[in-house]
């Protein structure tokens, strides 16, 4: 009776969280009925702020009442309750589950402040679930981890405190305790997998194997113990390979074996933000990127990114604004905000003090403009002649001279005296402006 | 129909192994009957020698009349084969399925020679079986891994040739190509733990999703993947903690995480061929062998052997025979095998090219013998004056102050001059043998 109380206690003691407030994530089905009952119990106990989420789905007609029904439960506690109404694009493609899952977790986001901690309901079984339905996707140790106790969630954390209690555990809880709770009658649909696991593979393979479950949930672990494990291993080849501008050197890479070349272009897709490639676009990005012939312009597309290389190094290029017509005027001592993510264009006096090293500033002089100083993106019909050359030349060639890999010449910022080109940053000074008393900063 | 012959022949290309034989593992049942089938067909057309063996568990009243059905379709393809008795001891507590697989897997070893090739005839669905007990048993990656598709065994390799393949798959081949075999009726018994997956989960969840056995494949094949590289960025962290007698430093541990501590605690203990620990054990190892109290002599009983602390090292202390009888007679310029593993003893002039680089080596003069040199281990009732030392003491008391361990304390071999101690190997010198016109080294 009184042992899922000890339970939820010693995991949220285990984790070394202290948290200002506990979230609890609120679907009114069995399993989060119970754990409000326990987070209100262990916020009182604590002292501590216990609030719940309730989302919305709309997807079955009972969808209202359940959400009355949360309220009354959280008032009888004294927890406050945000109601979160999601609609899910259920014409993405995407499956159900998924769209709901992620609209849930998007919906939670937004009650989360730093130091909360969100309490979710999954239990053993739930883990078991998860463990067959990553199984059944043909996933390695990270999808096998399947759900961990304690994770980051933004700014703040996702305890999972029942994660090694039954169903049946939960259900006799709430029993015992004359608890109430709502059914989602989804949750009989053998359409979706997980129900049929629940449902048709579960019970066959705990019946057989009554710690089945346990079993589960420790091979969850060793997966995920696993993974940490490589990244503290990797951290120091990973950060040897990392170049300026998040790009990857292509030559660290070739230093090591083919695993360890995967898992460390996997690191660096991950830190670039951007979803797991399959394993046959990571062969083509080692193949047919990475190792094409030195004068080719290869690329791949992944998601709403390429993949490109340039100098021995690849770049994760994502689909970028055109910036043709973006303008904006800049004056000494100012600081201008890029478009885009560009970043920021400093423009200082040289004798002042410089707002960094002098490595990544441009110097020239400012004594023959005539016009207002504007920052500007597109190249078309500019010429220029950069200081040291012999002669003027279209911006075009020059990027082209200069190396710029093509998706960066229309998001290389120019400064212009009217029409006429003062600097292209990072790049060159026009000969017109050559001299010491101005410097400009591109922070990117 | 004729996909398994190039599936066979492809796996075996992959391998990029040139076997001078295939072995086959032949049961007699489908899988093997199949097996059979193709190796002899590559055999002959790759023009290598192609043998087979049968185990014969005699569990089943038909295992003669199997013997006797694989020497006839041996025979049928002028294929050699051999039958291995064996029996199980069934009363060992291990289950059957364990004692027949380990038993089987001698037998194999009996008739494998370098550069051989064994095939066996697992299929895909014997993959998803594997994987499903090794969860059940909660494995980690390496457990998860379940059957390579190539692996050494012994100084040969065992190649599985037919493990992307279905049962279904082989079962249409061989009515296909009008084969027979036999049906070992153990198949069906469902108190094995294959069987009932076989029988009773597989279905269920190939049902569901046809392409399920091959995404078990690949997550095996991932967590495979990922051992091979753990193994890889591990090796010289493991190199460096390795010492002396395969000992493992206490001190190079402190300096890792404690998973990355407990994975070479396991590549230590696999390095000294002992079987793997529970974690509850290695925890143990842990806790109360290495980070004893400086004053305590910590021991831990792993299977048939003990780790044990000594001089911050870790040493795995394996059951020994007893010594105390053992002697043998040693002669200038001889070398001598010590018994049980310990090594070789070599006694040389000093003047005579040295067998070693002299830091193993111990110098002593033998002008002052006076009978034939022998060589013992039981240090009972004998005393010696180490040189350099003020008065005689009992080898008992000398152990001591050199800080042996004591379970080395009766394996250091003792050169007696009759009842006189004349050196303790890698210890000291008795007194009365002071001089340097001999050398003995004990390398171990």
């Amino acid at each position: 009776m009184t042992h899922l109380i000890e339970t939820f206690t010693s995991v949220l003691h285990q984790s070394a969280l202290k948290p200002s407030r506990l979230i609890v994530a609120f679907s009114g089905g069995v399993d989060s009925r119970v754990l409000l009952e326990l987070a209100a119990q262990y916020a009182q106990i604590h002292g501590i702020e216990c609030c719940a989420v309730h989302v919305h789905h709309g997807l079955s007609d009972n969808a209202d009442h359940w959400a009355n029904q949360c309220q009354a439960w959280c008032e009888a506690l004294s927890v406050s309750l945000a109601v979160e109404r999601v609609s899910l694009d259920i014409n993405s493609g995407k499956s159900v589950e998924k769209l709901a899952r992620d609209a849930r977790y998007q919906a939670f986001q937004q009650h989360i402040r730093q130091g909360d901690v969100l309490v979710t309901g999954q239990h053993i079984d739930d883990q078991l679930e998860t463990f067959l339905l990553a199984l059944k996707r043909g996933s390695g140790p990270k999808g096998l981890s399947s759900m961990a106790q304690v994770m980051p969630f933004g700014e703040a954390f996702i305890v999972r405190p029942m994660l090694s209690v039954t169903r049946a555990g939960i259900e006799e809880f709430a029993r015992n305790m004359g608890l109430t709770w709502v059914e989602d009658e989804s949750n009989q649909d053998l359409r979706f997998d997980r129900n049929f696991i629940r449902h048709q593979v579960s019970p066959t393979l705990t019946d057989r194997w009554p710690s089945f479950r346990e079993s589960v949930s420790r091979s969850a672990q060793l997966c995920a113990e696993q993974e940490l494990l490589l990244d503290e291993l990797l951290e120091s080849h990973f950060q040897q390979a990392l170049g300026d501008s998040q790009s990857l050197s292509i030559e660290a890479l070739f230093e090591h074996s083919g695993l360890l070349r995967a898992r460390l272009i996997r690191m660096w897709l991950s830190h670039c933000k951007q979803s797991m490639p399959s394993q046959k676009q990571l062969k083509l990005l080692w193949d047919e990127v990475a190792c094409a012939q030195a004068d080719a312009n290869p690329k791949l597309v992944l998601n709403d990114a390429e993949v490109r290389r340039f100098n021995h190094q690849l770049y994760l290029v994502r689909e970028t604004k055109d910036l043709s017509d973006w303008q904006s005027h800049l004056s000494m001592g100012e600081s201008l905000t890029l478009p885009d993510g560009l970043g920021k264009l400093h423009l200082n006096s040289a004798l002042s003090d410089s707002v960094s090293n002098k490595r990544d500033v441009q110097n020239f002089s400012l004594s023959n403009t005539s016009e207002a100083l504007r920052v500007i993106f597109n190249p078309e019909g500019l010429s220029a002649h950069p200081v040291g050359r012999g002669h003027s030349r279209k911006l075009k060639k020059l990027f082209q001279e200069y190396q710029v890999p093509s998706w960066l010449r229309r998001r290389t910022p120019i400064l212009m005296d009217g029409d006429r080109v003062i600097a292209v940053l990072g790049l060159f000074v026009d000969k017109n402006y050559e001299g010491q008393d101005c410097e400009a900063l591109w922070s990117k």
